[in-house]
């Protein structure tokens, strides 16, 4: 599959002008500035966990992105019922496995996650992505201990199984299905010094998923611009504080060269 | 009811030289902004939701401001028992109906706290404040689908029927109560693509009706005050993330002066 | 003890090497902007707040802060679960006793904590430190309300009690044990406007703990390079906005020669 800039600005512009609502059932930590990317890039974000009416909110949503960062037992209900919902209705539902690996209680769950409401999109790092599948991996808290290219095979497999697009992403993020894999080489280190930009990534993806609805291209599309928007944003900061806000700058106000200007892919 | 520029900036020095504490039992998004917000107008935010304490912390404030974004069982609770306790105390209860009309339960919520605990205060969307009434407005998730213009005549009823000031903000901020209505036309575009600002509004609402009695003048000064701050902000900023940084800036030096030059108000 | 610059820089260095991992169990306002102030520094943050989960996050950290800024009943369960793993497996524990003093929960909360599961450090305002120890003090919500000066004897008290290093920090920070006291002079008045400063200093008091293992080094060395790393932002800085952005940015870049320049250490 061929992801162009074109197609990616024309993405943009179609998430700047329907303002579609992303449903998002994600931790604590990054509610505030995943909302804020989401509505940076044209977005119509809505946080809502409760049991009570998480498949209303499924039911005005483009999109579901569940987010396992911060656990708890009725939260981990919510997602299940919100991502059964959002399956029963045609939208997508991204998953960012968060810790995965990290704890028994992260693994499981996101496992049976994947088992039971198979997501179209899973965006984790290295370590996450390989301990979906099998033990062999470890993980260090929240950020990964493993190299991309071992999560490669894994992420066919898991892909494969479940029917869904994986992005492990890292300084190269690849984006993979059974078939096909893309490699995106934007992005920059200073990201990694700032809180939820991986959280912000897969709701970014939900963006995208919201208006193209071939989940492989909306992934491609989704981690190509938070690349291009953080290495612009990271080119003109002193540090990951005004990184945070120069990205959301730079994300609103995105522009068609910006994105040919920009783009490293390979496929 | 006039509101001028002057007791306007008195009502913030008030603020800046008692440092009300406002309690606030709110939403997981907002939390860390709205403290911002009110600390840098020179308000003692605190935010606490356990049943345990709600009363205790009721009592040491001197505003109590209730948003209902990210709800739950035992939160509802503590927004029931601590309006309770703060109107029998005295002090103002301002209403944040986030959502309301996107879903059931929070319909539900926003309707029976208004009944057996009418606020002093609600400020909500035009969507929002027309779902308090009845079943025929529409939102799209937490932002409007609705006019301002044909929230008024809904606020004015829930106004008579729960004796309370509604704040029906948009483009212009309509502020109603039985008798009166003002329009506030500051602001700018750009605010609505930051989460919170809303919820920013409502907190800044109880940092205002902690020093002013007169809870529909509270209403109109903390409306104008965000609208003036938000525009002078948004004047220099270049784009959502810098605009929250720049608010939260202007908001804590904002003079006399700043007032009397921007305030656009229709009484 | 003596508390050099060289050996703050020491730290400072091994952090940004290490990357340790410090487990947080925080309150919902600062999860993000604490999580961000470790990550500048070079730690690698984890918020993990549920009982099935917290004794295995303890055993991948290196250093666990509990802060009592938004509590309730399960969230205190997970506190104390950890806590007794932490002490068991000799990882340094932070308490961070926020509101201790305004609401009975609180002040019960945290003495049962001190009592049963004494931490390796307490930071906290005067109001909060006087209230670990007696019902004699006030507070102003999460705001001091007594002087530093009132809350040393309390604080030497309290540790020797519960051998624990005591930081009474404000405009000058006080860092007690039953022998020692060293005052440190650093920080700004503005930071008082940002909500979630003491909350950082503690989760610093984390990432240093995880690397200097004399508890009451640790502590002064977090809380010199807090209070420098924010006289530095609040010099360059329009207000509360602007200085949270310079806080992280100067966090990250901090050099030898800007602590040897800002130190202002008495012992």
């Amino acid at each position: 599959m061929k992801i162009t800039a074109a197609e990616i600005y024309n993405s943009i512009e179609a998430i700047r002008s329907k303002s579609p609502v992303v449903h998002n059932i994600t931790n604590y930590v990054v509610m505030n500035s995943t909302a804020n990317a989401l509505l940076a890039i044209g977005a119509s974000p809505v946080m809502a966990h409760a049991e009570e009416e998480v498949e209303e909110m499924v039911n005005i949503a483009s999109a579901l992105v569940i987010n396992i960062g911060t656990l708890s037992e009725r939260w981990i209900h919510s997602m299940f019922k919100a991502a059964h919902h959002a399956r029963k209705k045609g939208i997508s539902v991204i998953l960012d496995p968060v810790g995965t690996g990290a704890t028994a209680y992260r693994t499981k769950t996101a496992r049976e996650l994947i088992k039971k409401e198979p997501p179209a999109i899973i965006r984790g790092n290295a370590s996450e992505i390989m301990a979906l599948y099998d033990d062999k991996s470890k993980t260090k808290g929240v950020d990964s201990a493993a190299s991309s290219d071992a999560a490669i095979d894994t992420a066919q497999k898991l892909s494969e199984i479940h029917k869904c697009v994986i992005c492990v992403s890292g300084p190269t993020d690849y984006i993979i299905d059974k078939e096909n894999i893309i490699k995106i080489k934007n992005g920059h280190p200073l990201m990694s010094r700032v809180t939820g930009f991986g959280c912000t990534a897969s709701a970014l993806c939900g963006a995208f998923a919201a208006v193209e609805k071939i989940p492989f291209i909306a992934t491609a599309q989704a981690m190509a611009v938070m690349g291009i928007a953080g290495e612009m944003a990271a080119g003109v900061s002193d540090g990951p504080g005004s990184l945070q806000t120069n990205f959301l700058d730079i994300l609103y106000r995105l522009k068609d060269d910006d994105i040919k200007k920009h783009l490293k892919i390979e496929d």
